[in-house]
């Protein structure tokens, strides 16, 4: 290096990795099942003098796992081990999905609602219980009741096929569904909105997969739900087309 | 309220308020695409200025997002929006999975690889590019030649996985995938560990996977990865009994 470039000078961020450390080591200990869902963690001035660190960094490595969704502060009462919450996966793949540059996400998230809905369907028409085949009942009269309204139909769609995930009994299925169906939301709406074609067909796909479940057809469930979804997407396309000739 | 009962009297918890809201304001700035990944954010004064709080909230606001793999500080450079990052999905996924107190969390998720990887082996033998054919031969011939290393093969079943997600050229694939599978990771190791029986199966297994996805014939990648996850979720659930008559 000469000697007329000045030496490049940067804090050392020693804190920040302290603290992240002290996060990764509550974290493995709540893994281990040393804390568990629901328990109240030592105060903050044991952990400071268990960890060997600061009173600082033991706030910095909580709010850390805060905000990752695993801890949580009660003002006046102490800090929580956090029970799974479904809701933070759905908040990072929805994140991850608004800050993806490529154009093609809302058909990729197709591509996979397809699958995951398919066996949903299927699975749905072996597991729903009565009451959940009553709710999906319920569901699709309302879906008829308020065909006028756009917003209230693109509401019903939705906790439709979410009523449907549940009744997978594997709770996985909605985790990961919910999220994508989120990030479509907007071309739920605008489907309904602006789609001009009779109501009817749209109606009578929902209907074949409601019956389909109800009379516990897995393949008739999981072949009228692909139906379904190959609908919407093609109207997804139309949307998408239709959208590049108005910028051209 | 008796006049012996002292009132409750508890901080009003104004600021941790406030610097959620600010938290949320930037990230609709983001969604709605003011401030792109890559960029930097003006100067915490400005944003102060801007949004009307205390710098303080600011910089709270910001470890929020940073902790939600969002902004990222660079030291003496500013504040910047991330790119899309899959792995900040992979690891709330797998926090979710590792707080689950279900005991039956490893059979949900091998009812979810099953729909998802049928799919993933069709469509990379649609979709896989030479190069990817040619990565799946190599990690099959490894395979083949650390027989005797339970680790390495349990690795390198986890890379041929992974490897035909990547294949589908549906980035949602893998981040669906990785986590679930990082989830198991332990099973592989085990499973691959102790596993009394003839390799030949499993290698034959995936040579017909593998030898589908090079021909391009989909459903018989599909047929050929279904019967080997079957197999997996058959050594799996005598893996569990196993333990299940130990602890009796």
């Amino acid at each position: 290096m000469s000697a007329s470039t000045p030496p490049e000078i940067t804090p050392i961020e020693r804190e920040q990795r302290l603290y992240e450390r002290v996060a990764d080591k509550i974290l493995t200990l709540i893994e281990d099942g040393a804390w568990r869902p629901g328990d109240r963690l030592p105060p903050e001035r044991e952990l400071a003098q268990g960890f060997g660190v600061s009173r600082t960094v033991v706030r910095e490595a909580v709010k850390v796992l805060e905000a990752r969704g695993i801890l949580e502060s009660i003002t006046g009462s102490g800090v929580y081990v956090r029970g799974p919450d479904s809701s933070l996966v759905s908040q990072s793949l929805q994140t991850y999905l608004q800050l993806l540059p490529d154009e093609n996400t809302e058909f990729k998230i197709a591509e996979i609602r397809r699958v995951l809905e398919g066996e949903i369907a299927a699975l749905a028409a072996l597991r729903a219980t009565p009451e959940q085949r009553r709710e999906l009942q319920t569901i699709y009269a309302e879906m008829q009741h308020y065909a006028g309204s756009a917003r209230t139909l693109a509401d019903l769609d939705f906790r439709f096929h979410l009523a449907l995930a549940h009744a997978t009994h594997n709770d996985l299925f909605s985790v990961l569904l919910t999220p994508l169906m989120e990030q479509l939301r907007e071309y739920f709406l605008v489907n309904w909105d602006n789609y001009g074609g009779p109501l009817e067909p749209v109606f009578e796909q929902h209907k074949a997969i409601l019956d389909a479940v109800c009379s516990g057809d897995a393949e008739g469930a999981r072949r009228a739900m692909i139906e379904h979804l190959a609908f919407s997407e093609k109207l997804m396309r139309e949307r998408v087309a239709e959208k590049a000739r108005t910028r051209a």
